[in-house]
């Protein structure tokens, strides 16, 4: 079975290690041949919405799916409807636009922070004066990693907030204190079959996931995000893996966003689950029966930041496993992950801080 | 760091998947390009003896690695000291000659059947007059899977024998009967570091390995193995994964052949142990810190022999998890396995139960 992914970054060359076993090949479409899942499959050069370049993949793939979410959704309505393109571009759609994305939480009645599209200065004021502060403006598009979006805390924000983002559709957020953030990863096959990770706690810095820590036990809230995620999916007729990250607020959640695929807070499930996020999103878009979702300890993920480690460092660690993606270091881009998998959680917390101290920046 | 590796069947395939994620990168030397490995590297096609082609290896490796031990001898002479290969071409020598092999565990004393080396029709006469019947004539060279060999039961079978297997140098060995076979694999590094991972109880079905149970816990004999392994790779001064294959006879071990290399009874490690066989093999010839050898559970692997079942029924099995090498199906030609790793013992042989059923030839 031929899989084409739209992408070929570091998911992209995770969903490959993963999918060799499972008796599967790779193709990926990338504007690079310089890309961390190059080596592990054909690849096809060009921009995401180069017709000739789509037509390619087509051509070489029994399946689609992609590993990041800004595909140019104009280029997904040129695809044929075979093969099969999952998760399904509908889902792309609502993961691209922070006001989509709200509209479908408060669709299926999904608790998230209140907030208010901006269109104009006129209209940021507006939102301000009915949702106070302080509050969160981001863009409704192609913001990743803290990138596109801004804290006011006062009115005297407002100018300089639209001065900084204010050329594009925005979308202001009333921003709720929350104690801590969580996400959840589900999968849902083209057979309907579903199943879902345990909750994974995470610790952002800079805007930029720093670590994961799963299973987080809370067995209240993981049904309330299990309830979530099943009416998202319902609703979508999604195919794949589905992750929703979650503020914990006052022992409720709110749903923060959405990704249409595989993860940075799931790449713990590599070495911490019977079967990985990676396998699991194969098999869903395959339609094979889905693996087993149980951890097999308490894992510890964080990520490598602007520079590796010392790849010797992170070996002598017991129970650690590395993953170097191959990627050129550069400020702020993530160059590779390691997980720690321990049998007790004090264990997985001297685990983490042991990574931590390794990772320099 | 670029591994170059001689021979892209699934130990190149396998070495190659667990590789990726510590930033190697990988070159395969083979026949073909259709080989299960040619997906994830780089391709040099050739002999193996093939001067151009082992200098276009050489030219894109830092280290050179080998995933078969058939590799003609002399080729190996050639290569230059830099990249290093490991293991090293000493152990290739030993496990090609099975007298060679034997005057090694004799020098170390390491127990294994008698045997006498046969060159001609006389010289087999006076073997079984000296070590009795029933005896196993076995080629010296080239033999694997059961291919090479033929069990004399009565005198009346020696021209027989003869007739089937006189064209090339032999070994005549006593036949011990045995009650069963386990394998110890160790893992040296370039540093001296040294781990084993447990005994491993094996099970042929027509010379070939069926199926495979760990960890198989025996004090005694795990030390016994321990040592003979110890003595190998000191001797050799040996940098890798050594696998070596003992007949249980009578609660003592009699060694029965070694393999200077990532084995089949060491696919279980993929899933049940927390480094696999095939990174540890990587780690070594890097000479990075080796990664731990503990069981995560109770492991059955089953190799696919001939055909390969329904891809859906096995992942449908709990804690079970497919390895297709992507091979075309021929008559005894090993295709993939699979391995379930389950809490307890029960659960193992339940899962063991479960996959030789859908193994159907």
């Amino acid at each position: 079975m031929r899989i084409g992914v739209i992408g070929a970054g570091q998911l992209g060359r995770m969903l490959a290690l993963a999918g060799y076993p499972l008796g599967m090949r790779f193709m990926f479409l990338d504007r690079s041949d310089d890309t961390p899942a190059a080596a592990l499959g054909g690849n096809v050069i060009g921009a995401f919405d180069d017709p000739a370049s789509l037509a390619e993949l087509v051509a070489g793939s029994d399946i689609l799916t992609f590993e990041f979410e800004n595909v140019p959704a104009p280029a997904l309505e040129t695809l044929p409807a075979d093969p099969p393109l999952w998760p399904p571009a509908s889902a792309l759609q609502y993961a691209q636009d922070r006001l989509h994305e709200k509209n479908l939480f408060a669709e299926l009645d999904i608790a998230s922070a209140p907030s208010r599209p901006v269109d104009d200065l006129e209209g940021l004021r507006g939102a301000v004066a009915e949702l106070g502060l302080p509050a969160v403006l981001k863009t409704r598009r192609l913001g990743y990693d803290g990138k596109g979006q801004t804290v006011l805390h006062k009115q005297d924000d407002i100018d300089a907030a639209w001065e900084k983002l204010g050329d594009v559709p925005l979308l202001l957020e009333k921003f709720i204190p929350f104690d801590f953030e969580v996400s959840l990863i589900g999968v849902r096959s083209s057979t309907g079959e579903t199943v879902f990770y345990p909750l994974t706690r995470n610790h952002h810095e800079d805007g930029i996931l720093r670590y994961s820590l799963a299973p987080f036990e809370d067995v209240a809230l993981e049904s309330q995000a299990q309830s979530a995620l099943n009416a998202i999916m319902s609703r979508l007729g999604y195919v794949g893996v589905l992750t929703v990250e979650f503020f914990v607020s006052d022992g409720r959640l709110l749903a923060n966003e959405m990704a249409p695929r595989v993860h940075n807070s799931g790449h713990w499930t590599i070495e911490g689950a019977v079967t990985s996020q990676f396998e699991n999103h194969l098999r869903a878009i395959a339609g094979l029966p889905l693996g087993g979702t149980t951890v097999t300890g308490h894992s510890a993920m964080i990520n490598f930041i602007g520079s590796m480690p010392d790849r010797r460092e992170v070996l002598a660690l017991a129970n650690c496993h590395l993953h170097d993606y191959g990627k050129s270091p550069r400020p702020g881009r993530k160059l590779g992950h390691a997980t720690a998998v321990t049998a007790t959680v004090e264990a997985r917390d001297q685990a983490l801080q042991a990574l931590r101290r390794l990772n320099v920046n």
